[in-house]
Formats: structure tokens, sequence, C-alpha cells
């Protein structure tokens, strides 16, 4: 177990999220998070990331209805990234692929 | 499929790459890959890093000899995030513990 105030955010004040589904084991995506959208997520237990471009807290799912349940918000040894276990609703991609990795392979 | 020109590094010229074990399906750790990085992955598929604190290219393994055997690496729908599926040699956490993450669960 660990806390919140080990959590290491870079100088943008962010650190980078991983959300893995908890049925498929696949790597769904990776998103940014500041400090308030990770409360958020801890307290809601709904995906919440900020968006570099729009400047803004974002609900994974709040458009789309692909929402992501929080099972368990992990930090790695060194404090500078954050894994999710996530129950995801529909599609984890804006494409409508399963992952943002789907058939994604560099050849 | 997608190829190596549509990767897009930040700023500082690093991608996020993510390791997923092919056994397990536990993710791993995440580190930075350069363009040197990420093609010296793909060449030896040997999981190379760029360590931001030694500024050096980092074999995974070189001095533990917990290497990884990169299966595949996938770009993910924005290209700003790697993911390599590996057969992870040991344990992956310069800690011994079996991934980055193990453990670690913020209460």
């Amino acid at each position: 177990m660990t806390t919140l105030e080990n959590v290491k955010y870079n100088a943008d004040g962010l650190v980078p999220a991983i959300a893995q589904d908890t049925q498929t084991g696949s790597v769904l995506m990776m998103a940014w998070m500041n400090a308030e959208a990770l409360n958020a997520t801890l307290e809601t237990r709904r995906g919440t990331y900020w968006s570099r471009s729009r400047e803004k807290l974002w609900v994974k799912g709040e458009s789309s209805g692909h929402i992501q349940h929080v099972k368990s918000v992990s930090l790695d040894c060194d404090g500078d990234t954050i894994l999710l276990a996530v129950d995801q609703i529909g599609p984890a991609c804006h494409t409508g692929a399963e992952t943002c990795f789907t058939g994604r392979e560099i050849s």
C-alpha cells in the first residue's frame, strides 16, 4: 500500500495513468492526471483525467457513455506512474476500438 | 498496423512505453524511449529505454539479467504512447517485485 503523498507529478503537475481492463487484462489507454483528476478518480471511482489539449478535467465517457468503473489505483515504485484497474463500459478508444492499441502494431 | 513515422515524441524527444507481460498479462512498468531506444528495441527485440536520470540508453536487465524479450510493439491511436508485449525474465522491478506496481495500491 502507499498514499497520495507519494505521487510525484512532473513539471506540468501531471502524472501518466495507465488503464487496464479487469476483465480482459488488456491495456486500454494511457492518459494524464493532475492532482484534481487523481482525487476525483479516487473519490468518484470513475476514471477521470486531465485533457492537455482542452486544458480541463475530463471524465472518461462523459459524452460517449464509455465510462470506467475504477476498482484499484496503484502507484509505481518511483511514484511517477499510475495504474488503474477498471471495468470499462464499451470500447475504450474514441475510434471505437476496444483499446487505443488495437491493431496498432509497429511493423 | 502502423509505422515508426507516426510516433509523436514530446518536447524532450521522448515517448512513454508501457511493458506488459505476455504470460501473466500484468503491466510491469512504464519507462521512456527516445527514437534511438525505440529503434534499438525493434531491431534487437530487447526492451531498451532512455534513462532520464542517467541521460543514457538503458537496456532493461543489462546489469540484473532481468531482460525483456519483446514480442510486439504497438503505438496508441494518437501516436504518443508505446505498448510492449514482453517475455520478462525475472522480476521486472528493481526492488525485486514482480512488477513496479505490485503491492502499491493507493489507500
